[in-house]
């Protein structure tokens, strides 16, 4: 049956077209099948959408990428006819059953959902599935490689390569630029790619954008690993293992994140970059994605699995996530703290400490011997200052930056304690929702410096946090939440009084 | 921050506004959120759409009734928020989970469907999860009674109410009328409601509307059960358990049917015609839902048991499905075999057979004596058929209606077998393809009849089957498919000769 075009723009996951009830009877038709339209100038295989007021019979609604592959513009007739259900559906039926994926399925799965070619339905349903059946490591280490095959590949002409992941979730994890300086001071090549702040307060790239250049491309990356053998950007701009992305906004209004989706996607992204030697940092404390360190070593285990099955060679540190690593969190505060440390302040101890210490598992896996104290060498005698600072400037930094050329927004509050006794724990997930309310990652200058760390005595008045904001209303919101929440809770010596009246 | 309307045709499955990523940025929202937009005339919480080319800064597009909820057009100002999770989503993570689920957290999620509150991405992940997990019959009554409260209710000022319901998956399946007339007859009320093909070749409202009309209101059937007694409504044309018809939308390109929805399905709408009495009809065999007996008699007990919980008595007949109900398939077709039943001829004994035997179980489940009995007396001394005639009537068909006035297509053609032998078995699936091939059931007069039954000695030249269409092209297509598939399937008594050069 020939049917007349109509363009569109129309705001669909996958290529669709629109047709009436009456149209679909005539061609036995069911809304959500798949469809072969044919124009004069090549064919689609499109989704089927339904709609009683939008075409009148005779009439079908085309987008206009559809309309492009296909050659068709406004008015022309086009041929539409039932198209099977694809192989990946199959696949995605497979795993909802509980059964174990082979390479090529999961290979089918990752091209339709890459090409478009699976609705948001069935993306849904394969998350779903995936989400409550798991997958095993040889599977994983499959779906890792069919997400490398569908994005951009960074190939080095020189080797090893030696990169460094944190899975996050802890607040003020500056580390990473401290890490590759001293790990590229010692002559290796760590061309790191990191995210943007997701469900944290502010990601690695963004506070390094606060002083230089994130955005990179595969022959960028490529000169930076090469020629000064360290880089800080953000692997967002590239293409690395881009179906996690359309994963990611699937999930995200079902508040899952299968186990397998994400460790495919991290040892997917270390492939796409040429790893051969990676350090898996995986804070661990309550509030973090790893509450305990059992949870940890479950994950290491994993990690270090799946890099024998992809050819990287894993190590893995399990780092302390009870309270912010550091003082700062929010871009600007958390540059200047970074850089601080470059410069050689060992005030910000924790973050010396984990940064030394992951650095000195790096050098160690390069083969030196002592990486740790290696790794305090080169932070105190100022070589991975300099490192970091050629690294700034090859990304388009300025080569003579100082911590003290930062500086975060002018308006500024402190929360003060209500009452003395000592710091017992210290809420992450408090804290990030007041850095957002202060308009972090957006406003480089919003964040928070906390003056107290976990067991530390505070008497009341003294002053908890400092918060920073580039607008009133945002300081005053975060200020109410600040009030509201217990980001610092403090406790006297005595926890509880029990007497006989409460037994 | 205000936006600035631009009204848009969309389909989407649920209520959605479209945003630039900038405006998404300053908002801090992301894809596939929920955002409260509030414009001059009300509120609404729709999805977030995300789209770089739609819409410029500072503009969003509104489908048309997103903006009459909130009592916006072109150009005017509206306000957008980010809306939190539902609590539907909350309880369809748990069922995720593996957890049981109670009557709020399944009445949320039913009713969040009906609303369009949920996008497809929630409503797939629910019915994966649904079909993973399962649910118990706690769970499922819950499900059957939200369900009704979502859809329209019949109630009647008689009672008790009788119901029949077939699970269907056996072509030619026309007993349906006659059970309701030979019930009707002996002064039960049985108001019964069906459905058309789904994935059959023909469903009992398809061929019941060859001779009358089958759409009905709640305030029709009321008046047909209360003063004829019987009736042969489509259900479609009320509002039953509409949760149904969203979810299978959602599921059918992803090919499942999660038990636990088909099972509440199937008893709201029983709950929603205020079913006391309900014979369910197990067709059980090779090519059905239902493969074994095993199988069939898990379902029966499953629905005793809904029904205990719901309040309505259920018994359950298991019936033979190896080969179809008759020897016609198709709409006119069928209809003419039902009604030749009626009017007295015994030739068609599956049919006479299982109308009677069925109907037996629903008068002794009124209290009467020897059911089986009592249906073949009803039948034959054309009492049922002067119901059947009145109901026909009462839905506005003729009164004096007879089988010969229904005539199939004129475009026929045999299928004659190749060999001699037996009749080793009917493939029901090949016999839906073919009559689906032929037009069925949108072409009312195409079909075909089948000539032989399982068991029965073919010599070559036979005719095995008649098929008859509405135009040449079908009638073609149809034979193509009937000699390439193998719809009867014809072996010697010798079914395999074994040599010792096959061990």
């Amino acid at each position: 049956m020939k049917l007349k075009v109509r363009t569109t723009d129309m705001v669909t996951s996958s290529p669709s077209i629109v047709m009436g009830p009456s149209d679909c009877g005539l061609l036995e038709l069911k809304e959500n099948d798949r469809v072969r339209i044919t124009g004069p100038g090549g064919e689609a295989v499109v989704l089927l959408l339904l709609s009683e007021s939008m075409v009148e019979p005779g009439v079908i609604a085309v987008s206009d990428p559809v309309c492009s592959r296909i050659g068709a513009k406004d008015g022309d007739e086009v041929d539409v006819v039932f198209s099977p259900m694809p192989e990946s559906v199959r696949a995605i039926r497979r795993k909802m059953e509980g059964e174990k994926l082979d390479g090529k399925e999961i290979e089918s799965i990752v091209d339709d959902i890459y090409h478009g070619s699976l609705s948001d339905i069935e993306v849904s349903a394969w998350l779903t599935a995936l989400h409550i059946q798991g997958m095993d490591l040889d599977e994983i280490a499959s779906f890792a490689r069919a997400m490398v095959s569908t994005g951009d590949v960074v190939k080095f002409d020189k080797g090893p390569v030696f990169d460094f992941h944190s899975m996050g979730g802890v607040p003020g994890n500056k580390v990473t630029p401290i890490v590759v300086s001293i790990v590229a001071a010692a002559g290796l090549m760590v061309p790191k790619t990191s995210s943007r702040a997701i469900s944290s307060g502010c990601g690695t790239s963004d506070f390094v954008e606060t002083f230089c250049d994130v955005n990179t491309t595969v022959e960028d990356l490529k000169r930076l690993g090469e020629s000064v053998g360290g880089a800080f950007v953000w692997g967002g701009s590239l293409e690395l293992a881009p179906v996690d992305d359309i994963a990611i906004k699937v999930q995200h209004p079902l508040g899952i994140n299968p186990r397998a989706q994400m460790l495919a996607a991290i040892m997917g992204k270390k492939l796409a970059v040429s790893a051969d030697y990676l350090l898996m940092d995986i804070p661990t404390g309550s509030g973090t994605k790893v509450p305990s360190i059992e949870d940890a070593k479950r994950y290491a285990k994993e990690f270090m699995e799946l890099g024998e099955r992809l050819g990287i060679h894993v190590e893995c540190a399990v780092t302390y996530a009870d309270q912010p690593v550091g003082s700062a969190i929010g871009p600007i505060l958390e540059a200047k703290e970074c850089i601080q440390v470059l410069e050689g302040s060992e005030q910000q101890s924790s973050v010396v400490e984990k940064a030394c210490q992951c650095a000195g598992i790096l050098l160690e896996m390069a083969g030196f011997q002592n990486g740790e104290e290696m790794a305090y060498g080169l932070l105190r005698s100022g070589k991975a200052h300099s490192k970091f600072l050629e690294i700034v400037a090859a990304q388009g930094g300025s080569p003579t930056l100082r911590s003290d050329d930062l500086v975060p927004g002018r308006f500024v509050k402190d929360l003060v304690s209500a009452r003395s006794g000592y710091v017992h724990s210290i809420n992450n997930k408090d804290l990030v929702a007041i850095v957002k309310a202060l308009g972090s990652p957006r406003d480089k200058g919003a964040g928070l410096v906390l003056h107290k760390r976990k067991g530390q005595r505070v008497v009341k008045g003294d002053v908890l946090l400092t918060m920073y904001a580039e607008n009133e209303d945002k300081l005053e919101r975060a200020m109410e939440i600040a009030q509201r929440y217990t980001p610092v809770v403090i406790e006297g010596m005595l926890l509880s009084h029990v007497t006989s009246s409460d037994i």
